[in-house]
C-alpha cells in the first residue's frame, strides 16, 4: 500500500557526488565591459536538441462536456510537496521537443493527442538556473463514450492526473494550495492569464 | 557607453565558494517506504517570509489606450541573452511579499500601483530547485497627459521597461524569440493562457 512520501534529510551535496545538475561559475562582462561573476545550477542531461524539458497544455474537446485540461499531482522532493502541474518532461536524447511532448502527454496521462503548436524555447528562473523548455499544446478529441484510458507509468512513477474544465481551472488552484499542495509556478501563470482575461478585460 | 554583456568563461562552482545558491543532496522515503535521493539547487538568500521572490502582473489603465501590462528586457548570464520577464525581484529579509511587490515595480518601471491581487506560494521547476515565489498583481491607473515615471534602478542594473497592450502581449514575445531573446517560461505561459483566452475558446 503507497505511503505519505517526505524528506528524512537535507545535506550539502559535493559537485562530485552530482549525477543530475551541475553548478556553474559564469564569468561575464557587463554593459559598461567590467568582469563579473554569476552563478548558476544546469541540468547535466540536456541533449542534442539543445532543450532540457516540454511542458504539455492539453485541451480536450468532447460533444457534451466542456472544454478542458490536465493536470497532474505527484510528490516533488525539492520542495517537500504534493506539486500540481501540467504534464511534462526531460526530453530523450535523440528526440524533438514535439516527439517528446506528445510522447510525454500519453505516457502521464495516458492521451494521445495532436500537436498543435509548440512555443519557442523559453527559460525556467533565468537569474539562478540555465534550464529551458518548449511549452506545447496538445489537442484530444473525446467522443461520445470513449473510455478513460490507462496511464502508461514506469515502476516507482506516482503520478495522479485530472481533467479540469477551463473555467474551472484558476479556482481548482487557488484550492489546492489552501490544501498545502504547491502550483508550478508556470501552470498558475497559464491558468492566472486565462483567468485574467476573463474577469478583467 | 554600454557594451554588449556577453559570457566570457563558464567553470565548475566549488560548493565552498557559491554565495547565492546552494546544492542540496535530498533524502527522501518514497511511496513505497524507500529510501532514494535526489538533487536540488536552492537560493541561500531566503528572509522570514519563507518565499524567495516576487513577479509583478501589471495592469496599466487609461483614458485613451489600450488596457497594457509592463514587461522588463534584461541581460541574464545563465543563459547568456537578454530575458523578457515581468517585473520581479527576490524578496528582503524583513519584507512581505506584497511589500517587495509594489517596491520592484516602481524601482524596475517607475509606476507606483495599486496591489490587488497576491497569489499563493508557487513553486519555480520543482524537480529541480527549491524556488518558490508569489505573483502579484498590481493595477496602475494613469491620467490623460501623465508622463512615463523614471526608473529607479542601483547603480550598475541595465533594465529596459516595455508597455505592450494586452492584446498584443503573445505576439510580441514570439517577435522577441525569433530576434534571440529568451522569454522567461512564466511569462510565456501568462501570455498563452490570455491568448489561448481569447482564440481557442
Amino acid at each position: 500500500m503507497p505511503s505519505a512520501p517526505k524528506v528524512t534529510n537535507v545535506e550539502p551535496l559535493p559537485a562530485s557526488e552530482a549525477k543530475w545538475i551541475e553548478f556553474q561559475k559564469i564569468s561575464w562582462s557587463d554593459q559598461e565591459g567590467k568582469g563579473r561573476i554569476w552563478e548558476a545550477a544546469a541540468r547535466k542531461t540536456r541533449g542534442q536538441s539543445g532543450v532540457d524539458a516540454v511542458a504539455i497544455s492539453t485541451i480536450i474537446r468532447h460533444p457534451s462536456r466542456p472544454p478542458s485540461t490536465i493536470i497532474i499531482l505527484q510528490y516533488r522532493p525539492p520542495v517537500d510537496a504534493i506539486c500540481v502541474e501540467f504534464p511534462a518532461g526531460l526530453i530523450d536524447a535523440k528526440e524533438t521537443p514535439s516527439e517528446a511532448s506528445v510522447r510525454e502527454l500519453h505516457e502521464e496521462t495516458g492521451y494521445k493527442g495532436k500537436l498543435t503548436y509548440i512555443s519557442p524555447t523559453i527559460v525556467s528562473d533565468p537569474g539562478m538556473i540555465t534550464a529551458n523548455m518548449q511549452l506545447a499544446t496538445v489537442e484530444v478529441n473525446l467522443k461520445e463514450g470513449d473510455k478513460e484510458p490507462e496511464q502508461a507509468l514506469e515502476d516507482g512513477e506516482y503520478i495522479e492526473r485530472v481533467i479540469v474544465p477551463l473555467d474551472e481551472l484558476f479556482q481548482r488552484l487557488e484550492k489546492y494550495s489552501e490544501e498545502g499542495k504547491r502550483v508550478d509556478a508556470r501552470l498558475w501563470h497559464w491558468a492566472a492569464g486565462l483567468h485574467f482575461a476573463k474577469t478583467m478585460l
